[in-house]
């Protein structure tokens, strides 16, 4: 068996604006019917692989058991960093977890952001290596370029082994990511791959691997490892001894200097969808190099990408040629397609100014379901709250402000200053400021809420927690 | 005194997704502080103008009060066209209206979806113009042309007369919007206008032009201003007889035929903003030839328009070069500079195929206010709803839904089943499926009240009306 550890914890702002700090790209439909991260998980969900380690970050634990479960998969661990400490940390603290409980593991290290069409050829290629990962090797998965691509690490392997049937090869060297001419070059030597941050290797050689070449790494992974807590079926690794692990990629830590790593070529199609214009690449253009997504008209464009990513949302196109558009309620990208690298700089000045939709979705997420403002005015706001079966909000009171609440589908179980009453569509409570309240959803389909709020400070920081089945703080996130 | 009347009731489409047919451009903000209409009647609300004429659509007629109110001008008349027939029946119904109580009047006929910077200039351009309309002719006022236009009629004059010093010339002829090759020629001959729709005559000379050149018009026109109906301070013109008019320019049916016209030159600004090329044309292109509006970021973007038509709309360009870029939460265009005009097409696409962006705004403007939809369920619904100070909804009954009310701002008067009680800020009400309920705003601010409905139909249709202040039909809007 291989154990899958599936990378999550990224949050690249180059697909901006649907992918946000507070919602990353690996949890979007980008491509197909599913998100990346179902994607990946389901890719290495079959005979020959165990229950996946996620390793994700505190704000994403639920997203990640949502869209498990939505895809029927059950998850072995999910491991939660505390902070975002790049792979190298996260790759350890997975090996030193799974070795804990089974020594002689094999791990299989994917990031849960990338397309694979044909996750059958994957596997035949995880497959392919695993007799060099059981004899110590560490085994990467090359992807065979198809383009002089500068926005990735490149690996030289010698010479007529890219094309070959997928056995694993000698990986020469590094590249890091080069310019165009050095990018072509490479392409054209026939003696490269793209490095795409897929490992293979037994617990036992990334260990030993870490211990020879980035030693300082291990004590403070160890710790938070064996720090960990339990907590509702998540193990938080230790936050102190995780502070202070550097931030580094397993690369830089390890792979530039292991002398027992292989490459298993890979050639059946892949990318890290690392930007719009990728994006693009991977929607099979129509016959003019358009691609649509969601309500979109598109009168005389070519070479363009015209996303809206709201039913409610008409995006129309007119003559457009190389540009990328991706519209949504609360912002709007329209870009030059060869400038898509570009959208960083966008997110950053957007941050700069304040924009709050520089890093968040208008669409919160929490450990209960998720809330969205539907209209803030000067003294009121309108929230729409979403409560899935058998959670609950935790018992809290405002200083600032008072609710009402209106049920328009499914059943709250509500609670006012120690008073509990079962409210059903279309019945409405008030609580008034300072009370103690708490709602619930005791059914079996999800509990809609309207909530329109009145008062002089409206923050989601308003608030004295009394009671809480998630264990957060006062004053923390709903 | 000059009665100025104002032609209103446009519904061009070539501004969309900012203009549409239920709010189309002269009431919108393009550029400037004000509306295009406010400021066409801004424009003629001077010492030597009587109180206008304003001629409009009976969706627009709340609007238009609304919009003077703003600006602190009392309409002589607003006319209500029950239907759009084009600017000859238009301007005859006008004609024959004042006609009636001052049979001496002279009419300055002007639309109010144009921009012109100089007001003064304009009034100066119409006083040159007075003694010649005085002793019977119609004058038009001619722009002299900047660009070989195809998008507008030209006018001939006679030589060395376009960059007259504003004296009345002769006008010999129209021409039909030409073609590129024919603007240039035009243009270089100087001896051409652009046709701005906008006339100076005495009610006698038009009431007489028509009778020449248009003698069908006549009846039915007469027939429906004599048949008019006061209706709240509106005028609104007999249905039938108005709807037996041909639809018909004023160019068509008396410009082209009349031979006592007579042009005023004028070439201190002007534009009608015809489409979105023309607004970034007006709207003052900085060094790089880019235009922004609201929350816009715009990083090496060159001759563009970059606008957000909300501020909680962050619209981010990047690398963008001759591109038209409008953002709306419900609708985005984004089009090449060169073809700003098939917006019109793209507007007729979206009809097609059913869009309500095609036509209508989420915001809804009715004789009491307005109203938006925050969110649409399954089987619920909620509205942000505001009343003006002293305005009242019908009193009503719906079939299908139960409606919850939350006071936000203000002060609400609530009928429900005959009991009456004052509601204000934080306050709530149950109007139970069945029940006859009214809202009023007894104040002297706006009130905001949030409407979350539930039920199994949440049609506008769904109404039955037992009264009305503004003399609305059962299952009408509103």
């Amino acid at each position: 068996m291989i154990t899958p550890v599936l990378l999550c914890g990224g949050s690249g702002t180059r697909l901006w604006p649907l992918s946000r700090k507070s919602y990353p790209k690996q949890f979007t439909n980008l491509i197909g019917n599913e998100t990346l991260f179902q994607a990946a998980a389901r890719r290495v969900a079959a005979p020959g692989f165990a229950a996946p380690v996620v390793v994700t970050g505190p704000d994403f634990r639920f997203i990640v058991t949502e869209q498990l479960q939505a895809v029927g998969i059950d998850p072995g661990t999910i491991l939660i960093e505390p902070s975002a400490r790049n792979t190298a940390p996260a790759i350890l603290a997975a090996a030193l977890h799974v070795a804990a409980s089974d020594p002689g593991a094999l791990l299989l290290v994917l990031p849960s952001d990338q397309v694979v069409p044909d996750a059958a050829a994957f596997r035949a290629a995880v497959a392919a290596g695993e007799d060099a990962a059981r004899a110590g090797a560490i085994v990467t998965f090359g992807i065979a370029p198809t383009r002089p691509e500068t926005g990735y690490g490149w690996m030289e392997v010698p010479p007529d082994t890219v094309e070959g049937q997928g056995a694993p090869v000698d990986l020469l060297r590094f590249v890091e990511k080069p310019d165009a001419d050095r990018a072509a070059e490479m392409l054209a030597t026939g003696r490269f791959l793209w490095n795409a941050g897929i490992f293979l290797a037994s617990v036992a050689t990334m260990v030993a691997a870490f211990e020879a070449h980035a030693p300082d790494l291990l004590a403070p992974v160890r710790e938070a490892v064996a720090g960990a807590r339990a907590d509702l079926g998540f193990l938080r690794l230790a936050e102190a001894p995780w502070g202070a692990c550097p931030e580094i990629s397993i690369d830089f830590a390890v792979m530039e200097h292991a002398t027992n790593r292989k490459a298993v070529p890979f050639a059946a199609g892949w990318s890290d969808l690392g930007d719009w214009a990728s994006v693009h690449r991977e929607s099979r253009p129509d016959a003019a190099g358009v691609v649509t997504h969601g309500p979109v008209t598109a009168i005389g464009c070519r070479d363009s990408l015209l996303r809206s990513e709201s039913e409610g949302l008409e995006l129309v196109g007119i003559g457009l040629s190389g540009v990328l558009a991706v519209a949504m309620p609360d912002a709007v990208l329209v870009a030059d397609a060869a400038r898509a690298q570009e959208v960083k700089e966008a997110v950053a000045a957007l941050k700069r100014k304040g924009a709050r939709q520089a890093e968040t979705l208008p669409r919160d997420f929490r450990p209960w379901g998720w809330f969205e403002t539907l209209v803030q005015g000067e003294r009121f706001q309108v929230k729409r709250i979403v409560v899935h079966p058998g959670h609950a909000l935790s018992l809290q009171s405002h200083v600032h402000r008072a609710e009402h609440w209106i049920v328009v589908s499914g059943t709250a179980r509500v609670t006012v200053d120690g008073a509990e009453r079962l409210v059903s569509e279309n019945q409405s409570v008030y609580i008034p400021l300072g009370a103690r309240h708490r709602m619930e959803n005791p059914g079996k389909v999800d509990m809609v809420l309207i909530e329109v709020q009145t008062g002089s400070y409206l923050g989601e920081d308003d608030i004295i927690r009394y009671e809480d089945r998630y264990a957060r703080g006062q004053g923390a996130k709903g």
